[in-house]
């Protein structure tokens, strides 16, 4: 349970999130975490009370296989900005920890020198909750993270599949790290994340590796010429990039400030925005419904006896849906 | 709105479709795919009688781009099946038919050897409907064509996106099909549908392209062997086929019935038909929800006002949501 705090009102966090206190800002995140009622009335009227005050971020996925070497990327890619006197938060999306130990930033001593760091906020993945809890969860503590006056906000996550679709939805710019060699390439194309990068870092190009991964990045720059643009006016880009030797960091972060000026000339960056939270309030609405559904006693009663011949071939599944459609109306 | 015709009773639908009757089996779907209350209450009950007469068919989705020769397959397949006396059925499931022209299957004529055998069904995409209106469509036309002993039944998809993994939902087994050259592996990968292929078929592998076929389909086998498996005991198989030529279409079907024999080994044919259903329904439960809550007034008069809101980062979108949310049930 932690230690006993008193519990603070609505305006208390409000001041001290615009004051960009990051103790409260890792006790609103706490708050959103919640999975209390009493919480949860008190996290929305935090965030209705912040919500003038979001927005001013760019927001940045960094994706990749467990070993491409992401943490370090973006502790370069947190100094070089922290260095210039920038804000910087890291929120990570890790649908497996809960379940594997040894998740992304669960270790937070893996982003050392960028978590002593008082330009950057480094908040591990909320453990224990559905993927709709992970997905509502980020994109709320992003809006924190933007109250508190962070400029990037960078969402790590590890590549697997359907998680990498959800966090496109709620970042402005999608990056993906990647490994020269090892099948890596041919992985994650196959997992249709390239589909969705903005820009591909082709990482650990140091050393005996510099020289291959440099020819990737040109093979790959050829492929991606024929491919649909990912955004208005802007096709995937390739740039290799040491974390460990420091190189090519920056360059990272032109891309991105490059993509995003190119989607703010297309008109189509905040266009995104919008269509990202409507989707999301939609999202949210039918995740409401559903849970009301699945918590009706009337449901849970009906549910296990039409399952079993719906999944035997008895009845129609189509049928069962209707039928447990007026079971769960007829007790209101 | 073409003849009229006498309604006909479910005992006359149940009676029809168990005497194999072609007439009957194409009017039945008709009444699936109508939109009318009182159809989609006949429909049910014709879906009810059927029911223990369901489930004997092998299901086979045949996916691919544009220009792979899916047709041209399906027919050469369809007619090695009907040689040897079985009854097949093809469906066709066509997002894009109710947008563009020139779609699968439009065009009865492409399949017209197959169309003219007595011991084939053919039948064209239902048009003008939703995505979510396209699956249950088609899944209960699976139903009703195993009713009226149809012992294979393929689903002809185009190999665009969400679509195959929803028609994946659906089938037994997933057969890609795919030409050598012109980039299509690689296209096919990005997409993701080569994760949940159980076969695939180099198709056109004829004339001065057999050489190039077969070199492809040991590059990709060798590169599949790295994949995991995509149902137990199975790994994706790759095979070469040329249906002009009406080469290897015979070993297309060997490696699908051999795929049935490993999943019912494996204990798992049965278990993924019962998971297909169960979620099936509680997909069609979701659906009907979201219909009810999009029918709602009230939701419709204050939907556009909170969108606005929601999309100009006024106020957070979950905090939306929960007002549409109570909005809805206010009004029961």
């Amino acid at each position: 349970m932690g230690i006993m705090r008193k519990r603070l009102s609505t305006e208390e966090y409000v001041q001290g999130l615009r004051s960009g206190d990051r103790g409260i800002l890792a006790r609103a995140i706490t708050l959103i975490e919640s999975g209390l009622d009493s919480d949860r009335e008190l996290a929305n009227q935090v965030l209705s009370g912040i919500m003038p005050f979001t927005g001013n971020s760019i927001r940045v996925a960094v994706s990749g296989v467990p070993g491409a070497g992401k943490s370090t990327l973006i502790e370069a890619m947190g100094k070089s900005l922290t260095a210039k006197g920038r804000k910087i938060a890291v929120l990570a999306v890790d649908p497996s920890s809960s379940i594997s130990s040894g998740s992304i930033l669960g270790d937070k001593t893996r982003m050392e020198e960028l978590s002593r760091d008082p330009l950057a906020f480094i908040r591990p993945s909320p453990t224990g909750s559905s993927r709709g809890g992970i997905t509502r969860r980020t994109r709320e503590a992003i809006l924190l993270c933007e109250a508190a006056g962070y400029e990037a906000i960078l969402i790590e996550t590890v590549g697997v599949g359907q998680i990498e679709t959800q966090v496109h939805e709620m970042v402005d710019c999608f990056v993906l790290v990647m490994l020269t060699g090892a099948g890596d390439e041919l992985q994650m194309i196959k997992k249709g994340v390239m589909e969705i990068a903005d820009i591909i870092v082709i990482n650990k190009a140091d050393g005996s590796n510099r020289e291959k991964a440099n020819r990737t990045r040109q093979e790959m720059a050829h492929v991606l010429k024929s491919y649909p643009e990912v955004s208005p006016g802007w096709k995937t880009k390739v740039l290799t990039a040491s974390a460990a030797e420091k190189q090519g960091v920056e360059a990272v972060w032109e891309e991105i400030f490059h993509f995003q000026s190119v989607a703010i000339s297309a008109g189509v960056f905040k266009s995104a925005r919008e269509r990202q939270n409507i989707q999301w309030m939609k999202e949210y609405l039918l995740e409401l419904l559903e849970t009301e559904l699945y918590h009706s006693g009337k449901v849970q009663k009906a549910f296990p006896g039409l399952s079993e011949k719906v999944a035997a071939g008895e009845i129609p599944a189509t049928l069962a849906a209707e039928r447990l459609y007026r079971i769960f109306k007829s007790e209101e």
